[in-house]
């Protein structure tokens, strides 16, 4: 599986240097560069034997029929747009891997057909809105997405015409009832399976997550003459909490609270700080579990709020239920890890996906291959050949126990 | 004494009309309103049978000599000028009242003489250095001082000699050695006599002070997909010092110790912060107090950082000694407050004073007075008539005690 997975890694450096930035990798939904990249996937799916189109959403879509007439088919894939500055793995592996899937699934003599589709958009960087490819494939493409604008002031109608497509046939891009299920490969994006030393891991689901912003109001004092027990400090009062978030998130198995952003007023050194605003961000793959947390945190930041005089306002800004991988395709996942020699492991992911939307329409599953450093969203953004190679070993004992299976 | 403190309230009512800004109280050193204050002030002192003049870094002087012939002297005062956008009352205050302790003075006989000083810059907004006139006085104004320029580019030299004075004479407004003592009445500008229900306090020192940049750098993670144990949050670091700071000032007797200002990056809701920065302030009367308190503050920081495997940077800004406040003088002003039935208090100034400067010359006291709401240098700056008369009681007294101790 070398050769495979070099040359996975191989295409993603080829493709991110087709960028919208010299020097950078910045790619967004429809802008020039993605031809570059259409035509090369193309190429690519074309050799596989593959058939080729672009759907109404701009999502580019490759189909591989077995032998076998009138079979059923799974789908792959990922997506191929960037955020600005990015690195050249996150989506666009997904895509380089499930070509090298289609090639296996000749190899061994696959019974289900293999589309393979490389989502337009992901991100949400251009239009303040993620996945707008897979809405369209999962059905969930709203027509009043068409009028909203980018920095240009450019429409999505608009983006997609210049495009040379037409947003007429948005509605024909969604899967039809012989698509039997959705596989994700993605790199983590995190340090988990490098602190732990694996190769890859199955997706248990994708977390739910709440996103507040808290403002701790007191009074602005004199650092020099107010002394300590006649101060309502607003910073103090935020430190507790920021405390609070922090144990709240080691003592809960799987949950992420970050205090990612604070602001002070007056943020003067001799001044003791009036007010102080922020933000809260929980994670966590059981809505339950997020929601008890959150508000125990809410009743944590009340009670020091009240205990120093100064009031407390919050303001909810997402509130995002977990979405679960398919259980049955995930245990099939697990079982191919096992065939394949590689330890089993699965862990919920932290960070979105087309996965998310996908699952909304059929069963999905994601493999989640190691971020070296944990590093993503970055230009030093990398993946391991031998990670990727384990991937694919993954991905042929899969392939096997689903032709068992499905067929 | 009623009446006395209601015109000694009232001229400060007066004066505040006298400012650069119409609508809000502002007036830096020698700029055009300043003249209307000498001239105000300068009536008030002829009226009282004073000899007055302006000094070469223009300080308005009124000199009253009893009957007795070559008398010593003692000298009374503080500042006429503002910060911007200021209250009625600081500063200026205290040379209303020094007003009326000379007219005190004739009704009791004082048998010394007294020197009222209106300071022409203690705040230090014009030239970024505080007190000008002070330092003349006290014989510590360095040259260099005359080519600081404003924001305008204006010199201190060039302001004088607009303002039709003569920077060749600063040398001559330093103290002779006939004067015995200064004395300075002034706003407390925070909440503790208000929280005791007292009207006047004697001040035991200007405390000390350090002030400090602490900057915590870990490692920026995505708040979803980096668990907590795998990160290295800045923010959560500098939150925990923050806690360790405020409780070290609430267990350390008169000990003031804030963060006022903080600035994390890359202070976004959904990632880890890699960077804190946040300034340390800590005062005391003491200064084996406040060092300390400072050195077990940095010591506790290192320990959170090396904790979290996190770096510390710190950064001293200022270092700035406690001044101990005339011993032999503030009895006198506490026999005083005995004598006149008010209730002993003593208690350092957490904010400096032109007292600062004098105390380097000679033995000198402050008297402070209540501030309602603890606040000032803002409009809603104010006092109360009965706490000002309180301070005259004490003045009444004070003077006849000096009169039996220092003749």
């Amino acid at each position: 599986m070398n050769d495979r997975a070099a040359r996975a890694i191989a295409e993603c450096r080829t493709i991110a240097t087709m960028t919208e930035e010299p020097g950078r990798i910045t790619r967004r939904f429809l802008t020039p560069p993605m031809h570059s990249v259409h035509a090369r996937l193309r190429g690519r799916m074309e050799a596989l034997g593959m058939a080729v189109h672009v759907d109404g959403a701009g999502n580019l879509r490759g189909l591989w029929q077995p032998a076998v007439a009138g079979a059923r088919r799974i789908i792959l894939g990922s997506h191929i747009d960037t955020v600005p500055d990015a690195g050249a793995f996150d989506g666009i592996l997904g895509v380089t891997v499930a070509l090298e899937w289609v090639g296996i699934a000749q190899e061994i003599g696959f019974p289900l057909a293999i589309e393979v589709i490389a989502f337009s958009e992901e991100e949400g960087v251009r239009y303040g809105l993620p996945y707008l490819g897979s809405r369209a494939v999962a059905g969930r493409f709203d027509p009043a997405h068409l009028s909203r604008t980018d920095a240009e002031g450019t429409t999505v109608e608009a983006a997609l015409r210049g495009f040379g497509l037409d947003p007429g046939h948005i509605a024909e891009a969604t899967l039809d009832e012989n698509a039997l299920f959705f596989v994700e490969v993605h790199i983590e994006q995190g340090p988990i399976l490098e602190a732990e030393e694996l190769s890859v891991a199955a997706v248990t689901a994708i977390v739910g997550q709440t996103r507040m912003t808290l403002t701790f109001a007191g009074h602005a004092n004199h650092a020099g003459t107010a002394p300590m027990h006649l101060r309502h400090d607003a910073l103090a009062a935020a430190a507790e909490w920021i405390s609070a978030v922090e144990a709240m998130g080691r003592s809960t198995e799987g949950l992420a609270a970050t205090v990612g952003r604070i602001s002070v007023e007056p943020n003067v050194g001799n001044v003791v700080p009036g007010l102080a605003r922020v933000s809260l961000d929980v994670r966590h793959a059981f809505d339950r579990v997020r929601l008890s947390a959150v508000s125990s945190l809410l009743e944590t930041a009340a009670g020091i709020a009240a205990g120093r005089g100064l009031t407390l306002q919050q303001k909810a800004e997402l509130e995002q239920p977990a979405v679960p991988m398919d259980e049955r395709l995930t245990a099939l996942l697990l079982h191919a890890m096992e065939a394949a020699g590689y330890p089993l492991k699965s862990m919920p992911s932290g960070a979105g996906h087309d996965a998310i939307v996908m699952a909304g329409r059929l069963p999905t599953a994601m493999l989640f291959v190691r971020s070296p450093g944990g590093v993503s969203h970055h230009p030093d953004e990398a993946v391991r050949e031998e990670d990727v190679a384990a991937s694919l070993h993954v991905a042929r004992a899969f392939l096997a126990l689903v032709a068992k299976n499905f067929v």
